[in-house]
């Protein structure tokens, strides 16, 4: 049997976007709606959801193509039985029973998992991790998510909460963080600690921020993490400095996730890996001196994210497709 | 078929121990050599390992028990292939090939893997990890030992260097690390770390270190880990902080590994152990306040270990047992 077309669909916290996927990973039609803000309703987020599907069911039906299942990977804790999302903090859900949910209002086998994982699974099947049976993935942006694929399978943890890298203690009493712990990783790597760097950097002032201070026209509160990047890109030495100091930060956590893990490969991705080297060689060098039995060991790469905004998605619906032909090969156990 | 009968061995930087365990983890018949320095030749360690094997082969043939196979757990990293020895920092393996070295001397199936994994494997069958498919353990003794079972089976890593949790820098910058590094977790969180501190509060004298300078006839040199025990399970205040600090580092990094891995169990063994909740509690306490997530999810039980110095070699003997049930499967499979 061919790999059948399967819809993937990636809940963030301000929109949804939907693919319709082949089993090679390719995306054969696309669609994007924004959610509303987190106080509305669980079901008008459903709403959006069924919407964006049901769209794509019709541009494959026209074409004829048969799709088999969908599967959805959401910006929140999904629960071990991969069903109920326990807690998202960017929507209203709390212990929402999503698939079943989901499964009353469209006529798919429907999965869920974390949007963390399914990207992670995506860069596994069709991506930079590759060939990789032990990944660890992290995706830089407003903090670190994470994900792990271990022995070629998604590694969710006992209560479906493993990955959470960003929020490991990093700094024992250091900074702050949303979570209301403090010294959190995210608050030492991410792209957020670009954005505020580089608005510390700026507002400090003094020649060494001129060219941040050029390219956000004086106004400290307008630096971005991509400010930075696209300054460090055009050889700011600055904005150079202020991501290698964040990628030494990544360097140092990865070096402790490859002790406890063992990967055969780590890749980065999210917003920050427009950067290149200039984050990730910094990283490596880092990771690389941290690491136990440095020396004696052979020490996973580090490579940049390949399928960009959309390895969500493409997971999510591969993740759909296992599960699909899992329950397809049961049946045809049972009917023997 | 009932669970044959196995040979389990422990090689550790000082001793061999071995015994002859059936298939609930009972130990039938014990062994036990001491292990030459580590400046000798690697022949040397085999011969004791084939002496004590044979010790124990010969009892079980005179009481008529057949055995099934040999497990292997020792004290150095496993390459991934489970039959070399990539590096044993105290004996004198470099890149050994222990499984075949066995293989050529003994007539039974020869299983190899780390000691720590084997350790934990025995918690997990037979142990205080009973019933959790994701288990995190550590060893607390002059390091931090550390194994990972995840989805019911031992998660090695990629290269055979997973579950290394020691080295895990707590403290950037911290303090040196005979590993070459700064601020890893075992320097904050180990039976070495309760001498060190014990000895150095002796050594400042006062009113607070009466009892431990009474217990080492006034030799600070003498404040042994298990001397700080004793005192604290006898009631001394002085003892109690000693412990209560490392429980706390120690509850630290456990957060850290439940964020990454979400294990439904973490059980802590070694001798620092025998002063129970004394050390647990505050680690329980300090686990839960830096759990991302906290308020939101389960947490982690977290357990002393029941099977005591044995389980390293139980847990090598139903390894080697598991290893040789699964050869006779395919066996069978392949003659059907």
């Amino acid at each position: 049997m061919s790999a059948p077309l399967t819809v993937g669909v990636d809940i963030g916290g301000t929109k949804v976007a939907a693919g319709l996927v082949d089993g090679q990973g390719r995306v054969h039609a696309f669609e994007r709606a924004s959610t509303p803000h987190r106080s509305t309703e669980p079901r008008v987020v459903e709403d959006v959801v069924v919407e964006v599907v049901q769209a794509l069911l019709n541009q494959a039906a026209n074409q004829g193509m048969p799709v088999a299942a969908v599967g959805v990977g959401a910006a929140g804790f999904v629960a071990a039985d991969r069903a109920t999302v326990t807690f998202a903090p960017h929507l209203s859900w709390r212990g929402e029973p999503l698939r079943d949910r989901l499964q009353q209002r469209l006529s798919l086998p429907i999965s869920v998992d974390n949007d963390a994982n399914a990207a992670a699974w995506a860069e596994y099947r069709f991506g930079a991790g590759r060939g990789h049976a032990r990944l660890v993935t992290l995706t830089l942006g407003t903090g670190i998510g994470g994900a792990i694929v271990m022995d070629g399978r998604v590694e969710r943890g006992q209560h479906g909460m493993a990955g959470e890298f960003g929020h490991m203690i990093m700094v024992p009493q250091g900074r702050r963080c949303e979570c209301g712990n403090r010294g959190c990783w995210e608050q030492y790597a991410s792209g957020n600690v670009l954005q505020r760097e580089g608005q510390a950097l700026t507002r400090a002032g003094g020649p060494f921020a001129a060219e941040l201070e050029r390219r956000s026209a004086g106004r400290p509160a307008a630096v971005s993490g991509s400010i930075v990047t696209e300054a460090a890109l055009a050889g700011d030495p600055a904005a150079q400095e202020l991501l290698a100091e964040v990628g030494r930060w990544l360097g140092l956590g990865l070096a402790n996730l490859a002790a406890a893990l063992d990967p055969g490969c780590i890749v980065i991705g999210g917003g920050v890996i427009a950067a290149g080297d200039l984050i990730l060689d910094p990283a490596r060098e880092e990771m690389a001196r941290n690491l136990p039995g440095r020396g004696h060991r052979p020490v996973a790469p580090i490579v940049a994210a390949e399928l960009g905004p959309r390895a969500g998605l493409i997971g999510a619906a591969d993740l759909g497709r296992q599960d699909f032909l899992r329950s397809q090969q049961q049946r045809q156990g049972e009917g023997q």
